[in-house]
């Protein structure tokens, strides 16, 4: 059983692990070990106090190199349910199960709550996880909607068991060079069914008949993740001490709101971290 | 009249003049050129993000180099007294005069709520400012609080003007070599008088009998800076969008509450100043 299992590899989620690391707790940190995408893109940070001007990159790079001096590492793991047990949370992340005390959401800013019909039909034709769900589609037909580079290799892996794919991704380049994958030219607009999905929409009007849908994002909403989470908007509600409507859940970072800068991710998970360290 | 008038030059401060400065607002920016002590006397920060272990004299420098490269300098006067005009704020520091459309108090923390007794004689012989009161006490006999180092040339300039100077420094070194100046070995335990300050009282028992008493902190009490300001026991009382219970004032960093953290103050600071921006 774990301290403290923290869903998010941004300045907050580092902030949080820096803190709990150091006070000797036991923490599983799930994230990407490329940090937050978001930083890496961004040019130029000038507001970050003590870093002058700073690229996006050479931050992370900061980041990392600081993680390597404090023995941290990240589980690069995408978790994709959680189940309060009371004492504890149960996290499923491909196919494994973690247990931990506590909990800290510090999974970025979710644009909007998905595409419509995506929560109603979660479970039901609807997945976030290719290597979970991939199996389920064995020679059916299936979109995805893959968000970042980083998960086109599961794009792929989708491919090698579907009869057909159909993939959007909101960038250019990483085409799937495989005969059965078709890239979409146009986004997805709702995903319907009746009780389960059946056909995806695009903006331009058409509908491709699919048995399911993979997104794949940089994050989970967070309800679908967690159900029963209070949100204010598209965002988690918190208080000043970043705890969430449910006991040993907390949040920190764009997941709770705006401004979505770095210093107030890195300043939320120093202070969720100082909850959870009084309540350990 | 300013856009923003910024009160301490720690963290917290230089996390919002950055934002506001990038957004070309019209900034006074009052505090130490040596920015925070409770900074500079910190060995080893391991917690904050991007710094790897620094320690708070390097952290001040980098606060300062950054400083000078955002063209961001400081105002080094002690505001004593700040009069809410409606849409706007008056700051009476060292007999000057500033007006400002949004306050933003980043005072750091104050252990408690100064000596018993002050609140009630702050003006009838409580003193935060030796060079807006010191005239009114020629010839007489004073005593002084001096916190910190900074304010050594403060006490000299009082017991240039007073009959007699009774100072106390919670520090070692730092005696004042004026005949008329004598240093208390005891903390000052109380101030009491009738209609105006007649004595301090020593923690040993003693009384010393005295026509006022200057407290010369690295932060004033923020209900005796700005009345009507809500506290929450000895911190200012902020929502998420660090708004006091005062319309155009802000707060930001220790002021505010636990945890003392560097990353929460300049998150706070942060988003003080996007939260002053939507409302200019």
């Amino acid at each position: 059983m774990y301290d403290t299992a923290i869903i998010g590899s941004g300045p907050a989620g580092l902030s949080a692990a820096l803190n709990l690391k150091l006070h000797n707790k036991n923490i599983i940190w799930f994230g990407s070990e490329d940090l937050s995408m978001k930083v890496e893109k961004s040019e130029k940070i000038a507001n970050y106090p003590g870093l002058g001007m700073i690229s996006g990159a050479e931050l992370n790079r900061r980041f990392a190199e600081q993680m390597e001096q404090m023995d941290l590492s990240l589980t690069d793991r995408m978790v994709t349910t959680i189940l309060p047990m009371g004492e504890s949370f149960q996290l499923l992340a491909e196919n494994e199960i973690y247990e931990a005390k506590t909990l800290l959401l510090a999974t970025g800013a979710v644009s909007g709550k998905g595409f419509p019909g995506e929560a109603e039909f979660l479970g039901r034709g609807i997945s976030y996880c290719a290597t979970c769900d991939g199996f389920l589609y064995k020679g059916k037909t299936i979109a995805v909607f893959c968000q970042d580079p980083r998960y086109e290799h599961e794009v792929e892996y989708l491919a090698g068991l579907a009869e057909k794919v159909y993939y959007y991704m909101p960038y250019s380049g990483g085409e799937i060079a495989m005969p059965n994958a078709r890239r979409l030219s146009e986004p997805i607009k709702e995903v319907t069914g009746d009780r389960k999905v059946s056909a995806i929409h695009l903006t331009d009007g058409n509908e491709i008949a699919v048995d399911g849908l993979f997104c794949l994002r940089n994050a989970v909403a967070p309800t679908a993740l967690l159900p029963g989470l209070q949100m204010d908007g598209a965002h988690i509600a918190v208080d000043r001490e970043m705890r969430t409507n449910l006991p040993g859940c907390f949040a920190a970072g764009d997941c709770t709101g705006r401004p979505y800068q770095i210093a107030k991710a890195v300043g939320e998970g120093n202070v969720a971290a100082h909850t959870i360290l009084a309540g350990l």
